[in-house]
């Protein structure tokens, strides 16, 4: 059985692209008559970002708290306040301005407008029965490939689990590029959620399930990502364009991890560290499955003078290394995508807790 | 302003995967009441790909004679054809089964349903006004991108113009790729189809307009053409499914042609020159303005044993030469992206026939 993959519906690239929305957004008004919802990533919060929008009378502008990644608590509490705004109405569009954070608290809670339960329900694989709204991605940080990935990753403590809701409704229906958006961001911010592009890419490549979409749009993120991260100023306009399109395509591909993210997931659930730093920790530790890429990835730090802080991992108790093992192996797809089906005999629950203590 | 790009909907790619397309034809069967409409390349006429294939009671299926590339007059014609059928119902999907010109007849066949007048009213951009019925392409032919591009290439022979119906509303909604249906095709013409590719993305990217996506898509599209054409064998398994990749990948990035397609144009619109081959001959006299890909071009010719037979210029009259050089000159666009707005300069008239001549 093949895949039938979904695209994003439209796309709009260019600097200065923002000033754009206004004319997208009046084509959605003049369909249907509910508000438009604003997620924005609180990093904007008093900043100039929501008076440049085109938010209008009745619409409702949320600021979207992402010190910690989205949690299924997060998702529902939000969604229940877009729901009493709503109050039935059906929003004309549902638009998310920031990073991965940002989008996927979109996804999420557009799916939950139109399918009962809670978020929790959702975490899997095409369980999301209706259509979600109208939704538009206006990324202000490049990376993590949402805007055009069919997933929404929250993670749901209770359980120990950092899984998304994998659902072509999950899917944005226009894409917004604009590179003037991530001048502002941090350098290391840049450099740690850029590089997840790369790496969920190359994973993708050295797996074992794979089709030729993917290779070659995971092939041209890689090289887009190299251009960039092997420059001498990664945070250049040129720069900044080229890692949107390249987030833009690996997201596209996303979908085939190898070993990196289940390592990253874990550091996610137990320390709450952001996803493209928890990867970046994670490759840091496999030298011995990813030798290549261990290497650009260290040439890539030492151009851009990122560096990784050691010990994030002193002094954990031995229930915390478990649950860091834990769920790490929880993700059995992606690991024997890299390590064949026998991946319990090499990830052993010995030999990921010393890699952990080695970060 | 920035263009917002529509992509195609959605997309299948493997080995086999035709036989998954009763399952997407049967949800849009349950959507919609009418019958589907089948457009097969004439080529497969007494073959047995219409016994593969899921007509179902009350369906139409068309053959295609693309003995010559479409016409106003011949898409026109097809389109009564399928009005009568229709005799008022929505067709729940129109499937076009072939190469360039059968993908481009079922695009126009399929704005004039849902728009009234003649295939000639809508030569040009945007002039498509309302949506069409909902379209599936499955390629049996790769290079020309018509499955994943915006536009159905129609000559107008009263006009001697070659124009495509340029709009969102001419692209398909699903794309299905089935590397087993291009085995068949003969060696020559899967070249100079193929070709195509490569050259409207070396076009694109050596042209003064741009954007960075369609960069991107050609730069990869050109890089997996290189892989085919300078192998062994173009036509391994392997190939041919690389070769579906970067016709679909092409079509995303095709609009921004330069001189090539001009003086392909002309030679199709006088010679009835189908377009991947006219394309070979205009590249083959434009050694001075795309010199570096002219010689790849002619090593991938050599690599393939293929050869473009001299002289099909020879004994034409005066007024053929003009009508050849009339029917290139009027792409002012293509010609301005590539040699600048004082195009007319270097493209004389005896220029230009020279170049015809040499043919």
């Amino acid at each position: 059985m093949f895949r039938n993959a979904k695209n994003v519906g439209y796309y709009m690239i260019g600097k200065g692209s923002l000033a754009q929305l206004d004319d997208i957004l009046k084509a959605r008004r003049a369909l249907v008559d509910g508000p438009a919802i604003f997620f924005l990533d609180h990093f904007f919060d008093g900043r100039d970002l929501e008076s440049r929008l085109p938010v209008a009378k009745g619409d409702l502008v949320l600021y979207v708290d992402t010190t910690d990644e989205p949690t299924t608590h997060g998702v529902d509490a939000v969604t229940d306040r877009v729901k009493k705004h709503l109050d039935g109405r059906t929003p004309c569009a549902m638009l998310a301005f920031g990073g991965g954070s940002t989008l996927d608290t979109c996804k999420c809670a557009a799916n939950l407008l139109t399918n009962p339960g809670r978020s929790e329900d959702y975490q899997g694989w095409e369980l999301v029965r209706n259509p979600a709204p109208y939704k538009i991605a206006v990324p202000t940080l490049s990376g993590t490939g949402s805007e055009t990935s069919r997933t929404g990753i929250v993670c749901n403590e209770a359980k120990n689990l950092k899984l998304g809701m994998n659902s072509d409704f999950t899917m944005f229906d226009q894409v917004l590029l604009d590179p003037d958006l991530t001048a502002t961001v941090p350098r290391d911010q840049y450099f740690y959620t850029g590089i997840d592009t790369y790496m969920h890419c190359f994973e993708s490549l050295t797996g074992n399930y794979r089709n030729v979409v993917v290779d070659a749009l995971s092939e041209k993120a890689i090289d887009l990502c190299k251009q960039v991260f092997l420059s001498d100023d990664m945070m250049s306009d040129d720069n900044r364009e080229r890692m949107m399109i390249a987030s833009f395509l690996g997201g596209m591909a996303a979908g085939f991890v190898g070993t990196v993210h289940p390592v990253s997931a874990g550091l996610s659930m137990v320390l709450h560290m952001h996803h493209g730093i928890a990867n970046c920790y994670a490759l840091s530790v496999q030298e011995d499955i990813y030798p290549e890429q261990y290497g650009e990835f260290m040439a890539m730090m030492e151009r851009q003078r990122i560096s990784l802080p050691k010990g994030i991992c002193d002094g954990l108790t031995d229930a915390q290394y478990t649950a860091l093992y834990e769920g790490s192996i929880v993700h059995e797809k992606p690991l024997s995508n890299r390590l064949g089906p026998d991946f319990k005999k090499i990830f052993t629950k010995e030999n990921v807790i010393d890699r952990f203590k080695r970060m």
